[in-house]
């Protein structure tokens, strides 16, 4: 494949990052004076004493707040339009996200709706969205994230679920790339076992996918082939051993360069996919979804574009110039179930969150027609029976 | 060494890159309504045409211009002062840089000075500089580089000649980073082959004094090392064949990658000590004195940070690891000089730009009175005799 060496270059946040980058807010000038701070309705960020940081921050800088603690994981477009409406009527200027992708997110989708009249799903472009242009002023966006899955900290993309019609749809431009990220791998060390694997493997196709998008260039590669090296290495340290700093701080970096790699490349139909199994059940994490569905997927791209995958193969430590010629684009999947098992997720299944076989035509339906852009970033154009084929050998 | 996992990374300009990038501007927001259109005085952006189609897209975008011809290779405060006059009487409300590094420089510099009052020395920081605080806003900036050289598109300095005091002074901050860049390689394929060795070797010590110094990152470290490969692999077709344009393609993405290194880690004492040489002799071009200097220089600190060094011989394609352990840092060193032979830059003279050997100790003097920062920034910190011994070395 030829390199594509004609792009536009665009990452615009400040990103604090390292161990202790939260206390380095202190000395960064916010861009606003009165914050909406987005947080989970679970409750972490206050158990955990996270809000609480922030806030005195917040104080010490003289920057007054309103909380909104109501984002599920797979944030829906009802909090979206609740939040901007307190964030209008509290005079807010500006958006924090506090947590992880689903409040980061919802955060950046808020900060859209504050000064732009009617529906989100109005702006949307996909499914049903009416694909209308932002017209009004975006609110400032500050991203701190806890955990290292969606790389949303280093990107502008948000996706949120409109759950009147399933329809889970990525969105974003150049107004909605955060303006100041925090990445502070402290703030990591107490996400569980399952969830680390989860949203690390999230990070991981961000990357994976990239690299093999239509649009990658030879910048968002190096992006790529770093993150997939970092994760092959630390995360399975991670989930084994959540109090490790140097693997959270290592897995971190890799999060933001996926975000890297989603702002300067593209996710691919495997997204799209994913996308789908979780617009229809909102009950299965991201990550867990885009696992059960990979193997199936990178099998299939392997044999369509192998020297990328040989590339892939190679940044996680696998020999592959010792491999017989037709093994080699197939070993960056053997590396990749490797990795699944030893991050205590070989083994998921479609079945266990209550996904029937006979729901694939549907899923694979649905997400051509609600993420169908993403298809046209797949270094082959996948037909709707060659979507519904992965998806079949995927299930079980 | 340890990795430093610690760090702020912010790298905000949007930048179109490739062939043809330039006609992209048409299409694009700029970030005001009129322009002062910064060139040398050497009259090659008018020959080449470059200033017509510069001027040509301002009139389709509606947009105001004035033009300011008089900088020099070596830009000084004087034009710096006088750009900013202009600026003001003309009521420009941003600054477009076109040309190679002293003129988006400049450029920087005018766009400082347009609102901040007083003499441009009284902001910067080393030498006699005041070093007082930016207080006023500076002007968005624009850069359209033709050449492949300091990497200033992608980074927030600027280098500016006190022709009165003979200091050569880095200088920036957040905001003078263009906000808008274009980098278009087929402006670059009329730079003649001297010059675009002297650019080209610009960007090579970019990236190889960002990887080594001390606050290198892993994130400057990708950007320093594939700039490095792009550069020995191309470089050399630029300078014989420079209508090459995927190697001018290649050489310019290189010196893109080397101003995210400029922006994310540093230049060291090499910098420092080349801009003693051509603060004191002006007709010596940056590049042939970074040249001049290095074989000593790399030779010096190889033997400091070896490990760094045997990264940086990787990166050019050396296979290291067949060496005996002992040459292995030093393949580097040896691998530049065969470089800078293949480009015809094998053996400058210093004596050859009028340079004394009894100036020797003076510059060293000068290099760290006026740019003692970058010492800071070196894996070893130098004595001021280990930089006399450093030049005397380099000195024929």
């Amino acid at each position: 494949m030829k390199e594509n060496l004609e792009f536009i270059y665009h990452i615009p946040p400040r990103i604090l990052f390292g161990p202790g980058s939260l206390e380095k807010l202190r000395n960064e000038k916010l861009p606003g004076k009165k914050a909406l701070i987005v947080i989970s309705a679970g409750g972490s960020m206050k158990k955990l004493g996270y809000l609480d940081r922030l806030v005195d921050i917040l104080k010490s800088l003289k920057i007054e707040y309103v909380v909104f603690d109501k984002i599920l994981p797979n944030p829906i477009k009802k909090h979206v339009m609740e939040g901007a409406q307190i964030a209008r009527e509290e005079k807010c200027d500006f958006v924090i996200g506090l947590g992880g992708g689903s409040s980061i997110d919802s955060a950046k989708s808020i900060a859209i709706m504050v000064n732009n009249p009617g529906d989100y799903w109005d702006y949307i472009i996909g499914g049903t969205g009416k694909g209308k242009p932002i017209e009004k002023p975006v609110l400032p966006i500050v991203a701190i994230t806890t955990t290292a899955g969606t790389g949303t900290e280093a990107d502008p993309w948000t996706v949120i679920t409109n759950e009147e019609t399933n329809e889970k749809i990525g969105f974003g431009n150049q107004y909605t790339f955060p303006t100041l990220s925090v990445v502070d791998p402290e703030l990591m060390l107490s996400v569980p076992p399952h969830l680390t694997a989860y949203q690390g493997f999230d990070t991981f196709f961000h990357s994976v996918e990239g690299f093999i998008a239509k649009i990658a260039t030879p910048i968002s590669d190096l992006y790529a082939l770093k993150s997939v090296e970092l994760i092959a290495k630390y995360l399975p340290i991670c989930v084994k051993d959540g109090k490790n700093l140097l693997a959270r701080t290592y897995v971190a970096l890799a999060n933001t360069l996926a975000g890297f790699v989603e702002s300067t490349s593209s996710c691919t139909s495997e997204h799209s996919l994913e996308h789908a199994l979780s617009a229809f059940h909102p009950e299965l994490p991201h990550g867990a979804g885009l696992i059960m569905v990979s193997e199936a997927y990178h099998t299939f791209f392997a044999s369509k574009v192998p020297e990328k995958y040989i590339q892939l193969a190679k940044a996680m430590g696998v020999d592959v110039d010792s491999l017989p010629a037709e093994e080699r684009p197939f070993a960056f999947v053997k590396a990749m179930k490797k990795l699944q098992e030893e991050c205590g997720v070989g083994n998921l299944k479609m079945s266990d969150y209550g996904i029937k076989e006979d729901e694939i035509e549907k899923l694979a339906d649905n997400a051509i027609k609600t993420m169908g852009g993403l298809f046209e970033m797949d270094p082959y154009k996948l037909s709707f029976e060659e979507a519904v084929e992965i998806l079949r050998k995927a299930y079980k």
